[in-house]
């Protein structure tokens, strides 16, 4: 039951601690016969590669997609497909300094309370490298979606919020700055924050919002795997996220019925849609829209008090190239997590009506 | 894969539609050797109960559990414990005026887009009748968890809040009062302002906290099953539910890692526990603590303008009654929720180590 | 991981001991919008139902089937189907004289060395009695394969073989005898062969053939989860089996390749059919077939001697009403978890391909 | 559910074509703590092997596992293990000859009709290649079984069978001669057959048995998941195999129940093991032992007739090197599957009781 696979018929089962040899995993499940863009995969992890603007971790890590199976002549099989990414960290330090520290706000603690033993080396398994896996399954399963759209972007750095609905954003904005805030000028207030931040040594939080358009009505099941039921879990699984909200949220609870109901159009749509684009667990057509929150990166570039396995008190210092915020590089992780969700419902929903 | 069972080891899969025979279900997967006590499990359904109280819906609703199996002689004997509750009001109405009109925001039309047909009477599966099931099933998960302590209370309604941090809360206020708010005051004013939406024919929204104490370490699992994933989805799949936080959640999101690292004791205990009593998705022994938001409920006792099946429209006029305000009587089945997750992780947790 | 669920879209969970309240089951992913003739149903639960005739057992089960949920007007919603079969012996007698007794070649043993307790009316949960929940769900599932013929029939009792190819076989016949065997001579020989046994107190085992026609193409997963690999753990499930075979099976390792090689037709049928219908787990189109094994009954109406809980020699007396030969009364079990494994893989396959 | 998973707690699931880059697999679920020794994993490995003796396949395969992760400092660490197997061979041919063509009792007709697209290539993934990946898995599998032991070996090649009772064997003869048969005269007879067989550029079919010893009491699931029916799908799942059977198996359906039930000892032990080891699908303590049967191989070395894609007719030669006959590399493969089946539900077990 250890949880490293997600989905039901489109499943990814992924591997891989930080400094291992190899992260990687195998997609059981995509249907035969797709064209696969391998291209568009690499283009997806590059997005959420260290050291792609200065704003990020510098780290050195080329990220590399290499596909093993389950793909021929451009199209896949119907059978597994297996891959790696090489780590190129692997061995390139000394770890002995924090071998038996337990860090504040890590997995240090509970992963040793868990198992009795752990990969110490920069975080191992809770590393969220393990995610790069994500990227490339979620890159194929929007090839699955095909007509349906997946949009993210950062709607909050700190305080600093991106107060425009959703509806009147310019999406193309969002790859051109580095914050992929689709609101050139509060993205540019949002970088000059993360620096700032940065340059105390510390780190913030934020916010993703992500944005579902040309959904199939019908996806989802009712009951306990409500599709919105599935994307906080695929949400909620990603690294250093606290909360999620779709449609109406956290605000709607203040609202009353009367305001909240979204009425029916003549042809089935609504004339709002505090709903979400999902009523009962199921989708109806309209744009699904959802917002994740992320907490600060617990790894400062501080000097900290903490403890260790012996419970003495030990001092640590942040080495190294961290992220100061990590909303940027969450945005391509929240859409490779959505894009599993929904690529597991479409084929779900295949075999729902004789 | 459609979606009724809940669970990997302790199990739960419930039938049944509001107007049909029954509903019921299975729980599989229970320890044997327990000592189950049935008076307790039918308590907790009283809680979630129609008509225990002014400010709830009045219906007639027995909510009896009879179990069919698994028990003996008092105990669990580790096969699958099958239950069902009948439904006292499956023939009194006629139907046939919500035959063919989906109410808005309801998931009458969402179900009709899936299956093809549906049973119109009374919200059929996606009524909230199900959740009785959920209770059953949460008390007896509540038995296999001992010591574990799962308190649930409503922490707003609509505007108000409980401005009280939840340490300084006196929980055996909580069923002393209607609304199942800890704070006699806030619950009055809590009370007072559903009955003034009642009065209008109109609903509201409002939100529920959980504290999970005494959770035993190493509970959840790391990647795509965190344990605030599980959590997060238990609790989305509850009817009306909007968003899901835990820890420092959304307000997390401002603060900055200096701020929101929680500080080790030397026993292994925070100083702090932002984090909410989980770290890299498995639980570090602190209090688990989560808020979930309820949207108001739609139907409404007024008259609303909507459309048919064949996009025609129509106006309808609420009947019956209903909830004005959904959190109390929610509040049973949030801890329901959270006891399942929680048993399922410590059996699960059992296989972790050699 | 109980082990009471089987299927993974069309989903059968069951509960219930023979001597408890009631028996009954969860039938999940059942497809919306299929007619249900819930006479065929019953009519197949009276196939397997003790009393039918001289030579099984002459206990009173009447074996009426509930339903509670998931059928509206005659149809399939898409929702689970949830049923009940009433336990009529529930109370009728005293088991003093068995609790502690562990009956040779029973479970008693080891559901005591697996739980440490266990209700001891009858044999609980191991009881062949939970096999009507199958009879209900398989019989559903038949109706989900529609043009899908399942055939199975009784092959041998003791040492008495059908020693015909199942093409020669007229299966009109099966149901005019109680031995459920299609040729009426070796009918009448079996059926003195079981009265004589059962004159002994006795009882013999059989084998039950099973034939599949017009079976889709392309049902079935390469590698774990091959057609004939779920069919064969379907048969083991069943109590009292010992072996599964199919297509050319035990005999088939005796010959070589160049016999065995089934040549194709150009239409892509083969000239013979030693695959038995399925190759590389997926079947070909041709008539899929296999034999399951059933040992003798292990209650016997004789004296013998055994142990009771304290590894004390106690002597034992077979008392009621047992089968001499379980394969008649096997044949609509056997039908039914065929159906349950073909309507499974029927539903997955809808996702195999863009 | 493409099915290349095995196991619930101890999970495989495999990637991975003939002539790919690479198959392997991720095995999720080892508990933590566990000394690996990677050692015996290779040897294990290599028993399975190409070219390891005359009567076996010549291909040059070194079958080098390499591990990725989940091991660290010689200990498992909770977290999935990955792993890959490099193909050597896989740009070394032209398949142009049979890309179009369908072998006769192969799987490339289903394959084509199941996905409509095929990796042509040395049978892609229907190669018993696939197998080397649950050798791998089975093989730490065993780890965890530490004194569980697990002991195959060849018990028939055509028609030349090995008549001793498993209790007069001398196991340490199995791995003396190259057909894993425990009795050196019988040993001999069968590889004079075997090249007998090869010579004619045709092959033979056999049967493999498997004893498990020192098996803990209490290990299965009652019902669908009985210990005997995961072993039989896990044999069944194994290229070629036609049938299964344990204890008394086929045989046993001749006795009479006064025969065939095995009467207690004082201390829960069994006077004779009819039952082969499982009671009611659960383990009782005494020996496991069950056969597989395995068809000839389908692939000769002779001039056959069979049809292409467009259903014209074709002839073919077998080319290459492959295996007169399979069991002697199916020995490894068939322990291999028991010890994924008797960990998993070791691990299982661990939450059955309170």
């Amino acid at each position: 039951m250890s949880g490293n696979s997600f989905g039901k018929i489109f499943k990814l089962t992924t591997f891989g601690e930080s400094h291992g040899v190899a992260i990687g995993g195998i997609i059981d499940g995509c249907p035969a016969g797709l064209e696969i863009d391998t291209e568009k995969v690499q283009e997806d992890l590059n997005r959420r590669r260290p050291g792609q603007s200065a704003i990020v971790t510098q780290r050195k890590e080329p990220d590399t997609v290499e596909f093993l199976s389950g793909l021929f002549e451009g199209k896949s099989t119907g059978t597994p497909i297996g891959f790696t990414i090489k780590n190129a960290n692997q061995k390139s330090k000394d770890y002995s300094h924090i071998k038996d520290t337990y860090r504040p706000s890590h997995a240090d603690y509970t992963y040793d309370e868990k198992y009795g033993v752990r990969d110490y080396r920069g975080g191992g398994r809770s590393s969220a490298r393990e995610t790069a896996s994500r990227v490339v399954a979620g890159s194929i399963a929007k090839q699955v979606l095909k007509d349906v759209q997946i949009i993210a972007f950062v709607s909050s750095v700190g305080k600093l919020e991106l107060d425009k609905d959703f509806s009147e954003l310019d999406y193309s904005e969002i790859e051109k700055n580095p914050v992929r805030c689709p609101d050139a000028a509060t993205a540019a207030e949002m970088e000059r924050y993360i620096k700032e931040v940065r340059a105390d040594g510390d780190t913030v939080g934020g916010t993703v919002q992500c944005i579902i358009q040309n959904v199939p009505k019908g996806l989802g099941e009712p009951v306990f795997d409500k599709l919105h039921a599935e994307l906080g879990k695929a949400m909620l699984s990603i690294n250093a996220v606290k909360g999620f909200e779709y449609g109406s949220g956290f605000e709607g609870t203040k609202m009353r019925g009367s305001e909240h109901n979204d009425q029916f159009n003549k042809d089935g749509s609504t004339k709002t849609n505090l709903s979400g684009g999902i009523q009962g667990g199921i989708s109806n057509g309209m744009d699904i829209y959802f917002k994740v929150a992320f907490k600060p990166v617990a790894t400062l570039m501080q000097k900290q008090t903490t403890i260790n396995s012996k419970g003495e008190e030990v001092d640590m210092q942040g080495k190294g190239r961290h992220d100061p915020c990590v909303v940027p590089r969450a945005v391509p992780i929240v859409e490779s997590m959505a894009a599993l969700v929904l690529a597991d419902y479409l084929l779900q929903n295949k075999s729902s009506k004789i």
